[in-house]
């Protein structure tokens, strides 16, 4: 693959190969409209052009950030002279005279029609008992480790499902340090950088204890919730204390068709979630159902044990209650409960901030329950994904 | 004061003096209603109140976490009977004949009406360049460190202002570890935990040039930018240099009086940030001026050299550009510039995610310029303002 960045087409360091030529050029008041050879048509308007320069005046060849800043023309500017020449877009500015060069490939990738913002739309894979029981994404730990060709397809799995097992895991403690030093950073948190669930006393979480954990997602309290969950399993002979996982974005979807306007008072009223801690009081104000500009369910929060008091005009608050409880009972059904028990080795990974999680109690008198876990944030997979996919 | 905790009034560690005394009842379908001895009235519905009940059955002894789920109960749920003993509200329910028993400051804290809500928003304090220069709250490093209640109103001072200075700080590299330990964790980046801002070759960010940074936050590319910034002084002797602080709700609040369109424009079209980085790959989609549920800004998103190409409909792009254009324009003018000369052992800190930072370009054939920076999220920050109200 070229490295296009050498020649400064292209303000980064992505790769935008060229699968189709733009023929033909129409030019209208503050836009122009490329014709491409599948027919596809671009409209680019003026300003956005001018901002997109790559050339080295206007993006440093050292950091390649822009240097250039678009109020420093005309609203009004436009082109003088705009012309395809093997395949690039030339355009000569009124405004000073300066000249933008535009790779086919990068212009292609960046058209904003309708059609083509549609289908950059992410798109999770939902799931839920039935489907994931018979296509849990499972991946060996030693051939994640050692091939990047594999660490990118469980990190994309986790990205579109929000779930996945790594089998036949080390299980020294502290490997999920380099299991997570494989994506980047480990979230910190006032549980620490790694944390042991077991049962301990003077437990500052339901998590320390052997009691069963309803369905929730970790630290809703926090502004931003960690994104990624792993737990590492060490030992596990204790009886009970089975994981049940619950892709929040079914539930989300089942309430959207069947409780609509319980939906709508989920995803819009806010909900209190307090730590309880004698050390910290984190708190986050936000609703259980988080959407984009889209309406797409891009995160759920959710944990019944760390809630605050409810603070919303007088007049919702039964409305409120009605969606919450609409929600917790769907979390119960079976058919959305994926029961999975963790044996040594096994690395449960899953995105915190989509699949609710619960235990059930575990009895120590029978033996030992000892899970470690971390947290890697949504942003840092999304990140080692990209760059992976610039190289292989 | 009382320890609340120990008696299971309360689900939780905080202090709530009673201030008040309930006076009198009336029960509705849904809700009941308490009189204050000042006149006040709170409105509490049944489910709300079910749901908050802090008994041990309800709210663990151990973990203070909430033990009841609310869909346990029906919807209908109503007192058998509710009645005042000695400024306590106390329920028994029809469901199940549970008693629920709530302490009158807890419960007048925890009023939603809509006065109550409106006293509780915070207000942030806005400044710009004549208000700033006359009053940059100052703090002396010694003091902060050894004594919680300067620590507090340093705090709160940036919570609500957003800037402070540090002065007479000790300018031994590392020395931000011991501040920021004062709040709470470091928040670790591509850039580090600590961050040495000078001059370095193979730079991959302009703030390690020597070149004018324009106005900006830091990791707008991020989905959560980073909270407070800590700018340490070590060396600047250098010419040129200095730094420029610009309140963006100031901004935001001419913009929404003076061009409301535009303000409607960046408040609600995403605008995409880019990391540009040979390593790295961190994107991040949303508006630059963000607004909470009541319409308030609580966040400002702003770096021109961090952007990738706008990707917002077409019939929407010109007027996007409109409002970027004039953002930039009034950050560019002087009468919101607070320009400050760091000296050895200022810590400058401020709010990312509300004030603008830029720096001028330096001549390093003068002298030398070292700065350490890291940064501390928003909710450690307000996290610890909680922690220390409790005990101060």
């Amino acid at each position: 693959m070229t490295d296009n960045s050498a020649t400064f087409d292209i303000a980064g360091y992505g790769h935008y190969p060229v699968n189709h030529q733009p023929l033909s050029i129409e030019t209208g008041p503050d836009s122009l409209r490329l014709t491409w050879d599948d027919g596809h048509e671009s409209e680019f308007h003026y300003l956005w052009l001018r901002d997109n320069c790559p050339c080295p005046g206007c993006v440093s060849t050292l950091t390649r950030e822009q240097m250039f800043e678009i109020c420093d023309v005309p609203l009004s500017i436009r082109p003088l002279e705009a012309q395809l020449d093997g395949g690039y877009l030339h355009i000569q500015w009124d405004h000073d005279g300066h000249v933008s060069r535009f790779h086919p490939g990068w212009l292609r990738s960046h058209c904003y029609s309708e059609q083509a913002r549609a289908a950059r739309q992410w798109q999770p894979e939902i799931w839920d008992k039935a489907t994931i029981e018979t296509s849990l994404p499972t991946y060996d730990y030693t051939a994640m480790m050692q091939d990047d060709t594999v660490l990118l397809s469980w990190l994309r799995q986790l990205r579109d499902t929000g779930i996945s097992l790594l089998q036949n895991t080390d299980t020294t403690p502290g490997t999920l340090q380099q299991v997570a030093a494989r994506i980047s950073f480990i979230r910190e948190t006032n549980f620490g950088t790694l944390f042991d669930v077991r049962a301990k006393p003077d437990a500052n979480s339901a998590a320390y204890t052997n009691l069963r954990l309803p369905l929730h997602t970790d630290l809703p309290t926090r502004e931003l919730q960690p994104g990624l969950q792993f737990l590492h399993c060490l030992n596990n002979d204790a009886t009970g204390g089975e994981s049940i996982l619950v892709d929040g974005f079914r539930i989300a979807q089942h309430m959207r068709e069947q409780y609509p306007d319980d939906f709508e008072a989920l995803s819009s009223l806010p909900m209190d979630f307090y730590n309880k801690d004698r050390h910290s009081d984190y708190r986050f104000r936000g609703p259980a159902l988080v959407l984009d500009g889209q309406g797409t369910v891009i995160e759920v929060r959710f944990a019944n044990f760390l809630r605050g008091p409810l603070d919303v005009p007088a007049d919702q608050v039964v409305r409120h209650y009605r969606a919450y409880r609409t929600f917790i009972s769907l979390t119960r059904e079976p058919r959305f409960q994926f029961e999975y028990r963790l044996v040594p080795g096994d690395l449960l990974v899953f995105d915190n901030r989509r699949v609710l999680h619960a235990r059930q109690a575990f009895d120590l008198q029978q033996g030992h329950r000892h899970l470690q876990g971390c947290y890697v944030d949504r942003d840092e997979l999304l990140s080692r994904i990209r760059v992976l996919e610039r190289t292989l």
